[in-house]
């Protein structure tokens, strides 16, 4: 099962594809999407969606798996990070992949074995799960994360 | 100029069409595209961002314009409706549309003439500005309510 995990970010969304075959886990491959704060925003969503309908054209994933989105404290962080997702979901359903939402208390829990987890402990954890990524960056590693999670958490 | 108006919305997006010749405004087409609340997230995001840019191809309109959005008291109607946003805006940039943002209270004034109209005044404007239009529903409604405050505000 080749699963696409997703951290949609306007700005950065990250990916990565990890391999589940019963209980072993294999990094396939991760990266960062970024866009330009300068252009409009449609655009900059359009380019989230096509970036990510590229990767899955390329790779072929069975499924897709995301953080679930709550509001935060800055509200218009919330909202634009709550289009990047709708454009990158839209760029999932247009692949044929289902996506499953995971509470990113449960992904710290997959990954790390606690809900409580740092960023800097998940990470950790993914050098150790996924030992041959030469991960993109931060939020690649989150994506990865969410992959990782999804593999545990939907059997 | 021909102004494509949008109310975006999971559930029920409305659109439409106004042209815009000096003062004069006409109305060329409106409508609502209803998702299945039974389906799942990427794929009703998916069928907006699709049926909206259906609209760009047939009408050729040559700029869109949407409500700006905030977060109100109840969160995941905000959640739903910014990733609604989200698919619907990349389908515009898809489109080669810019997309003005506007405040609603810029709507209402430019519609009816004060930023505290109910949705109800408004709507009676539009039989009064678009004597023509036949309107779908109330979406469609603040659609093209948005496309005659995009007509007066951008010129």
């Amino acid at each position: 099962m080749l699963i696409l995990g997703l951290d949609p970010s306007l700005s950065c969304t990250g990916w990565g594809l990890v391999r589940s075959e019963g209980a072993r886990l294999s990094h396939i491959a991760n990266g960062q999407v970024k866009t330009n704060a300068k252009a409009p925003l449609a655009e900059r969503l359009l380019h989230l969606h096509d970036a990510i309908f590229a990767v899955i054209g390329q790779y072929a994933p069975d499924r897709a798996a995301v953080e679930e989105v709550f509001v935060n404290k800055n509200a218009q962080s919330t909202l634009k990070l709550a289009q990047a997702r709708g454009a990158i979901l839209a760029a999932c359903a247009r692949g044929g992949l289902s996506v499953n939402e995971h509470a990113a208390r449960l992904v710290k829990k997959a990954v790390v074995g606690t809900g409580a987890a740092e960023k800097q402990q998940v990470q950790a954890m993914l050098k150790v799960l996924l030992p041959s990524a030469q991960v993109a960056g931060a939020d690649a590693a989150d994506a990865l994360a969410v992959a990782i999670a999804d593999a545990h958490l939907v059997r």
